[in-house]
C-alpha cells in the first residue's frame, strides 16, 4: 500500500525529520535499473508479506480464499514498526553480499522487529534448511506463521531458535558492543549492525559507538552500523530522529564516523539511494581495509555508517480510522488489533496484504518465484547461514599450559603470603601467548589495579586512539593487543559476549562491586544460552567468566560506595544450568578453578578472588583435589579427628577463610577440648541440595560433612543471606548461623570492615561460644569476655592509628 | 610546583591532546587584573595544599616544622589525579556567583577528587560552620586533614557527610543526570556540573547528555556541564582526550551544546581562558533563559559547555624517578605513596607544598588571609550551602487528594475485575495537577504501555526537541510537560534521584524486567541515603518510589528476556533501615500503598503490581486495614474459623494471588472438608523476624497467621528462594513450600507461564495435597489425578488454540 505523502507545511527543520518530504541521499547515484528496481521491490514485498503472515495469520498463508475470523491468531504479538527498515537495509546489503563476495552477518538491535529479518531469512531457504518442518511451501509458510510469537513456537525477537542470529534483542542497547565483539580478530567478517533510535537513547548503546577506537583494520573486521530512524518508540518519538541533522550528523563524525543519510519514503528513490549508499559504505570499507593491511599501519579510519530515515511500520497505510499509523507510533506494535471483530479493519488488513501481489511472489505451491530467490546470495555466502551466527560450530579448546607450572609453594597451610592474583596473572599471561587470536581479556580500566598487568607481555592494551610521547613511559598500549580496556561495563561486556558468541574465548576482570552495572548483560546472557541449549543445531560456545576481584572486603578504605557482593544473588537465580559460582580460597584454588573455567562451555562462570596478598593454604595437589571436590574438610586446621565435631567452623571466600580459621585458632587455643571441624566451600552450589542445581551434594553427602546436629558457623564472603537460602532444605539448617557482609560500611580498615559486619575473628569465636553452651555450659565466660574485649581494643587502634593491629595484618596458623 | 614544558615534537593532532603545548581557548579574552591573577592562584594553590594535607597529613598541618614520617598518615588513600582541575573549575564559577549573584551548586563526577572541591568548601567557611571542630585554625585544619580516608573520618568521594553534596561520585556516570533533575523546575538554579573523563566512557553518562532535549528554559534551571579532560584513567587514556579536537566538538555540538575549549597547563593562561570562558557561558545561559522567559517560547537553546584540558594531577612534579607523573595516569592516586620511608620522596613532597608557600595564604593561626576569603561568594551565596544540597531543608509534602476517591467498589471479593494501575492513574493525575512544580513522573518509554496515560490530561511529557504535526494526533507532548521518558532506564532514574534529592517528589514507572539495568544505581541511592541517616544535619528526602509493572506473569507473551523478578533480591540486600517492598494484591490495595509510599521519606519503596485488569478481592476499608497490618489473614477465602487450619494458603503479588485462592477453591470444592487458612502478604517485610528489619513480625505474631506446625503452600511473585531467605528462622520454616517464578520462561499464555513454573492453580493444589496426607491419607488421590489431568489439558489448550481455556481467565471466587 503506497504511502500518501501529505501537504504538511514542514519547516525546514521539520522537512528533516520527516520522511514524507523529498527523498535525500548522501550518495548521489542511481546504481539500479529499472529491472533490478522492480525485482527488489518484489523481493521487498514479498518479505513485507511474510511480516504480515507471522503477525496475524494462522491459516490461508497465500490468501487463497478471502480472510476469515478463523484466520487470525487468537493473540496478535510481535512488532511492525521496524520490520520493513530492517528487511530493506538487508536486501540491499545482500546485493553486496553477492557483488563483493563479503563474508558477512547481521545484528538487529531492535529485536522486536525481529519478522524483518527473519522473514528473509525464510525466502533465502535458511529457514528451511534448519527446520524442514517450515519448508518452502504452503503448509511450511502456514506453520512458519503459525509459530511466531505462538506458545510452543518462537518468540518475536531474533531470539537462540533463530538460525542467523547472536543477538536477541529482546533487552535494548548491545547491538553495537555485540556486533564489534564478534568481529574482534575476524579480520575478513563484516557485520551489518541494525541501530534502532529506540535503542540509541539508552546509556549501553550511546557509549558502544567509541567501540571503533579499538578497532584494527589490519587484524579486525569491520562494522557497518546502520542507524534506522523510524522516528518513534511505543509511545514516543525518539530523541535523535528529532535533533537537527545538522546536529545527527555531527553527532555520528563527533563518534568517529563519516555518515551517509539515507531518507524518505519513495520506495524506488529510497531503493536507489539505499543501493549506492551501501555500495559506497562497502567499498569504503574494503579500502580502509586494504590500506591498512597494505601498509601495515593499524590507524583509526573514520569508517562508514548509514542513518536510515524510513517511515515506522513503512508501507502500512498511512491513517486508519483517522489516525496516523504508517509514520507515527501507532505502527509500533500489531498495527491493525481488532481484525477479529471489525471487518473494516479485516478488509484493509487482506487489501494490505494483497496490495504486495503475493500471487506474483510465490508460486502456486508457495515458494518464492525464481527471479527473485537469486537476489540473495548463493548457499555458503547467505548472512544467514555465517558460521559465526552459530560460534560454537568455530570454537576451537582454547590452548591451556599446565596450570600446575605456576603452583605457589606450599611448606605448611596458612603461614606463606603471597599474592594469588599476580601469580594468577603469570597463567593468564601464557593463556594470551599461546591463543594469540582467540583470546582476550577484557575490563573496565581495571586490569592493572586487579593486579593482572603482567599479561600486558604477552598481549598490550587495545588503543587505535592516537599515542602521546607518555604513552611509552609504561603505557602498554598497542594497536594489535590483547586486553581491551574501557571504562564502561557495558562495552567490555558486550565485547566479550559478542566475542564468545562468535566462537572464541575470553575473561572480564572486574571490581566486584560495579559488576552489578551489568546485571542485566549478564542475566539476558544466561537466557541465551538457556535457550540455546534447547536448540538442537547450536553448538556450545566458551563460557564467560567473569572474574570478580577488588572485593568488598579489601574495599574498606574506598567505602560503603565500593562494597558490595551481591552480584552473586542475581546469578544464583539464573537457571542452575547455566550458572557456577566459585570463591577459590587460596592461590593454587584459584589456578585450578581458572584453569577448569577456561575448559568449559555454556556457562556463566563467576569467580570471586581478592587481589591483595593473602595466606595461602592448600599446596597444589590438595587444591585440585579441593576444588574438585568444591567443598571439603579440612583436617588440618581440624581438630575432631577419630570423634564427632562440637563445632563446624565453615567458610567460603579468601578473607573469610582467613578470619574463620583465626576465630579456630582463637578457639582451640582457648578451648582446647573444643573438637572443631573446619569445612572450605569454593564451588558454591554444592551447598543446594542435589536436584535443585547439578553440583548440590546429596543429604548423605552434606551431613557427613556438616553433620546433622552440630552447630555450624558458617563465614561468607558474601551477604549471609544466600547460604540461608541454599541451605534452608537441609537437615540441622537451624543450626547453621551465618556471618556476611551486612551491608555495614565505611571508611574503615579491612579488621574495622570486618568486626562491623561481625564476620571478623573474635565476632565469629564469640558466636561459636554462644552456640555451644550445651557442650561448654559457662566455662566459657571468661573467654568470650576476653574476645570481647580484644575486638573492642582492635577497632580503637584502628581509629587510633588508621590501620590495623599487627596480630590481625601478621597472623598465621599456629597449629 | 611549576611544570615543566617539555619539548616532545608533538604532531598537530597531538598538540591538541597534550596540555604541555600552547594555551588554547575558544574565547580570547583576558579579563583578570593582574591583581585578580595573583589571587586566583593563590587561592588554587590554597586549595591544592589542602588536598596535599588531606591527602597525606595527620600532624604538623601548616608544615611549622620539617616533615617527619609521624606527620604521616599511616594509609595513604584518596586521589590527586583531578582535584586541580576540579578546584580550578570551582574557583572561577565562585567569581561568576558573585558577580552575576547566581544561585548556584556544583556536582562533582569523578567523586574521587573530592579534595579537590572539600578544600574550597573548607576555605569559604561552610565546612567549619557545619563541623565546628573543623575549625578555621591549625587545630581544625589538622583534624580536617586527618579525617580524610581515615577510620571514623570521611571518604575520599563527595559522600553524604560532604556539605554542598548530592551527589558522591563513588559510581562513576550519573552526574549530569544528578544535575539534570536537580534544576528541573528550579528556574533560577545553575548546576556547575564537572564530568570526569574517564565517567563520559560510561554509557549511563554517554546518553544523558541528551537530557538538554527535557530542559525547559523557562521553567528550568540550567546545568553548565565542564567536561574535565585530564586524560587518564586509572591505568589508561581516556577515549574522548585522544579523539580529535575537530571530533570532540563535533561530539559535543551534536549532543546539542555549544563547546568552549580551555586548554593547557600555564597557569596564568589558563586563569585567564577559564574565567573569560565561565563568564561567556554564564552569559550565555542568562540571554538564553531571558529570550525565552520573554518570549514565552521553550525552544531548545544551543547550551553552553566547557571542555576543560588541563593536566592529569596538575602543579604536581612532571617527573618523579625517571617516570612521568603530572599529566599522565601515574597522578590519578597518591602521587608519592613512599614518602614514609623514602627520604627523597619525603623531599620531593615537603618541597612541593612548600612551593604553594602556605605562610602567605594562611594566617599563623591557620586560617585563610582576608584578602583571598573575599574572593569566595559571601555567607548565603556559597554554593557548598545552597539548601538544595541538603534536599531535605526544601521539602514540602506532597498534596495528596484522598485516594479513597478513587475506590474501586466491590461487592463481593474476588468477582470484579478491574485494572488495577488504569485506576491508580486517576490518583496519580491527581496529584500531577496539585503539585504542579514538585512532583514528576519519570518512565523508560513505558508510562502508556503502563497504563498511566491518563495522568497526560493533567501533565504532558516534557518534549523540547522539535515538533511534526503528527504529534497532535494524540503524542501528548509539551515543552513544559510534567511526566518525562527517555528510553534509558539510566537516565529517567538519574534525573529523578536528582530532583528527589534536591527537595522535591516523584515516581518512577517501568517494566519490571529491565529494572535490573539499574540496580547499581539503586543500590548506590539506597547507600547514599543509609549514610545519611547518619548525618545530623541531613534533612530527609521524601522516597525513591519505583512502581514495577508489566510484570513477570503477564510478560508470557513477550518471551524469556522479559521475564526477570529478581530485583526485589538486589533490594532485599540493602540495609532494613532505607528499603520497603510491596505487592498490592488489588486495586484498592494499590491505591492505599502508593499513598503511603508517598507520603514517606527517607526510603527505597518498590512496589509491585500488574497493568493488565485484574480480580479485585477488598473494598477500600479492608484494604486499608490489609495496607496497613501489612500481611494478614482473609476470612472470605478460609474455613477455619473456629478451628485449627489443616493447611496455610499464602500469596504475594497480584496473580500468584488469583491461583492461591483458585487453588483453595479447588481444593475446598473437592475436599471440602480441608480446613484451609488464606493469608496474604502485602508488605514483603512482614515475613523476616523482628529485629531484621523494622517492618518483621515477632514470632508470636508469625505463629499467629502460619502457625508453627502446619503446611504452608505460598505462592510468590519472584523466585521463591527469597521466601525461603526471609523465613529460614522461622519455627515451622521446613513445612513452607514457596512456588513463583523459577526462570522457566518462553513465548508463553499466562496460565501455561505458570504451568511451566508450577505456580499454577493446578499445582499449587497438588502440592498442597502432597503435604497433607497426614490429614488426608490416600482420599485425595483421585482428585490429584484429576488436577493432574486438568494441568496438562490446560496447557495443551494453548498450545492448540494459542490462548487459556475459559475456566482460567473468566475465574472468580465461586464461595
Amino acid at each position: 500500500m503506497a504511502s500518501n505523502n501529505e501537504v504538511q507545511n514542514l519547516t525546514a527543520e521539520q522537512e528533516q525529520w520527516s520522511v514524507y518530504s523529498a527523498t535525500r541521499s548522501t550518495v548521489n547515484e542511481k546504481p539500479l535499473s529499472s529491472d533490478e528496481l522492480e525485482k527488489l521491490t518484489k523481493y521487498f514485498h514479498a518479505t513485507l508479506y511474510l511480516c504480515l503472515g507471522m503477525l496475524y495469520l494462522k491459516e490461508n498463508p497465500l490468501l487463497q480464499e478471502p480472510l476469515k475470523k478463523e484466520h487470525f491468531k487468537p493473540r496478535l504479538l510481535g512488532h511492525w514498526g521496524s520490520d520493513a527498515g530492517q528487511s530493506f537495509t538487508y536486501i540491499h546489503f545482500n546485493r553486496m553480499v553477492k557483488k563483493y563476495n563479503l563474508d558477512a552477518f547481521v545484528i538487529s538491535g531492535p529485536g522486536h522487529g525481529a519478522p524483518g529479518l527473519i522473514s528473509n531469512f525464510y525466502l533465502e531457504g535458511v529457514y528451511s534448511e534448519v527446520y524442514p518442518n517450515k519448508s518452502e511451501d504452503i503448509e511450511g509458510m502456514q506453520r512458519f506463521f503459525k509459530q511466531f510469537s505462538f506458545p510452543g513456537g518462537i518468540g518475536s525477537h531474533m531470539t537462540p531458535e533463530t538460525p542467523g542470529s547472536i543477538h536477541e534483542g529482546g533487552e535494548l542497547g548491545y547491538s553495537l558492543s555485540h556486533a564489534f565483539g564478534a568481529v574482534y580478530d575476524n579480520p575478513h567478517t563484516i557485520a551489518l549492525t541494525i541501530v534502532g533510535d529506540g535503542e540509541s537513547e539508552t546509556g549501553p548503546l550511546a557509549t558502544s559507538w567509541h567501540s571503533n577506537k579499538f578497532l584494527n583494520p589490519i587484524t579486525d573486521g569491520a562494522v557497518l552500523p546502520v542507524l534506522h530512524l523510524n522516528g518513534y518508540k511505543i509511545n514516543n518519538p525518539t530523541v535523535l530522529a528529532r535533533i537537527s541533522e545538522e546536529e545527527l550528523i555531527k553527532l555520528m563524525e563527533g563518534y568517529g564516523y563519516t555518515p551517509y543519510v539515507v531518507a524518505g519514503s519513495n520506495l524506488d528513490e529510497m531503493h536507489q539511494a539505499m543501493a549506492g549508499t551501501v555500495e559506497t559504505c562497502v567499498q569504503q570499507i574494503l579500502k580502509f581495509q586494504k590500506e591498512a593491511r597494505d601498509s601495515g599501519k593499524a590507524l583509526r579510519p573514520r569508517w562508514p555508517m548509514i542513518i536510515l530515515r524510513s517511515p515506522k511500520g513503512w508501507t502500512a497505510p498511512r491513517k486508519v480510522e483517522g489516525h496516523y499509523l504508517e509514520g507515527f507510533w501507532r505502527a509500533h506494535q500489531v498495527p491493525l488489533p481488532k481484525v477479529h471483530d471489525d471487518p473494516e479493519q479485516m478488509k484493509i488488513l487482506e487489501s494490505w496484504m494483497r496490495s504486495y501481489e503475493p500471487e506474483k511472489l510465490f508460486s502456486k505451491e508457495g515458494k518464492l518465484v525464481p527471479e527473485l530467490r537469486e537476489l540473495a546470495p548463493p548457499a555458503g555466502k547467505r548472512m544467514s547461514e555465517n558460521p559465526i551466527t552459530n560460534g560454537g560450530s568455530l570454537l576451537k579448546p582454547l590452548k591451556l599450559a599446565p596450570f600446575k607450572n605456576w603452583a605457589i609453594k606450599i611448606d605448611k597451610p596458612g603461614v606463606t603470603n603471597a599474592a594469588s592474583m599476580a601469580n594468577f596473572a603469570d597463567f593468564l599471561t601464557e593463556i594470551v601467548k599461546d591463543n594469540p587470536t582467540s583470546f582476550r581479556v577484557m575490563g573496565p580500566d581495571e586490569t592493572e589495579s586487579n593486579k593482572l598487568s603482567a599479561i600486558y607481555k604477552a598481549g598490550k592494551k587495545v588503543w587505535v586512539n592516537g599515542y602521546l610521547p607518555e604513552d611509552e613511559d609504561g603505557g602498554n598500549l598497542a594497536p594489535a593487543g590483547r586486553v581491551m580496556e574501557m571504562l564502561s561495563e557495558h562495552t567490555v561486556e558486550g565485547w566479550l559476549e559478542g566475542y564468545i558468541l562468535s566462537g572464541r574465548h575470553g575473561l572480564l576482570n572486574s571490581y566486584e562491586p560495579f559488576i552489578h552495572i551489568i546485571d542485566s548483560m549478564v542475566n539476558q546472557h544466561a537466557k541465551w544460552i538457556e535457550k540455546s541449549l534447547e536448540v538442537s543445531w547450536r553448538q556450545a560456545i566458551s563460557s564467560l567468566n567473569i572474574l570478580l576481584t577488588s572485593t568488598v572486603w579489601r574495599q574498606d578504605h574506598n567505602g560503603f560506595t565500593h562494597q558490595d557482593p551481591g552480584f552473586l544473588d542475581v546469578i544464583c537465580n539464573k537457571s542452575p544450568e547455566v550458572v557456577r559460582i566459585y570463591l577459590p580460597p587460596d592461590g593454587n584454588c584459584l589456578l585450578s578453578t581458572m584453569d577448569h573455567c577456561f575448559r568449559s562451555k555454556n556457562y556463566v562462570n563467576v569467580i570471586v578472588a581478592d587481589k591483595q596478598p593473602h595466606l595461602q593454604f592448600l599446596n597444589m595437589e590438595d587444591a585440585v583435589a579441593h576444588c574438585t571436590k568444591g567443598i571439603g574438610i579440612w583436617d588440618w586446621a581440624s581438630n575432631d579427628a577419630g570423634s564427632e565435631p562440637d563445632l563446624i567452623m565453615a567458610s567460603c571466600g579468601d578473607v573469610p577463610t582467613q578470619e574463620a580459621l583465626a576465630a579456630t585458632a582463637l578457639l582451640r587455643q582457648h578451648l582446647p577440648d573444643l573438637k572443631i571441624r573446619f569445612v572450605n566451600v569454593v564451588d558454591l552450589f554444592k551447598l543446594i541440595p542435589n536436584g535443585y542445581h547439578p553440583h548440590g551434594l546429596t543429604a548423605t553427602e552434606y551431613a557427613s560433612i556438616f553433620t546433622n546436629n552440630k552447630p555450624i558457623v558458617f563465614n561468607f564472603h558474601s551477604y549471609p543471606w544466600l547460604i540461608h537460602r541454599m541451605t534452608y532444605k537441609r537437615v540441622g539448617q537451624n543450626l547453621m548461623h551465618v556471618r556476611g557482609y551486612k551491608e555495614k560500611g565505611n571508611i574503615d580498615t579491612p579488621l574495622e570492615l570486618l568486626i562491623r559486619n561481625e564476620a571478623d575473628r573474635y565476632s565469629l569465636a564469640i558466636l561459636a561460644i554462644d552456640n555451644l553452651t550445651a557442650v561448654l555450659g559457662n566455662t566459657a565466660a571468661a573467654v568470650r569476655e576476653k574476645l570481647l574485649e580484644r575486638r573492642i581494643e582492635s577497632k580503637n587502634f584502628a581509629y587510633e592509628m588508621g590501620v590495623d593491629p599487627e596480630e590481625f595484618t601478621n597472623w598465621s596458623w599456629p597449629f
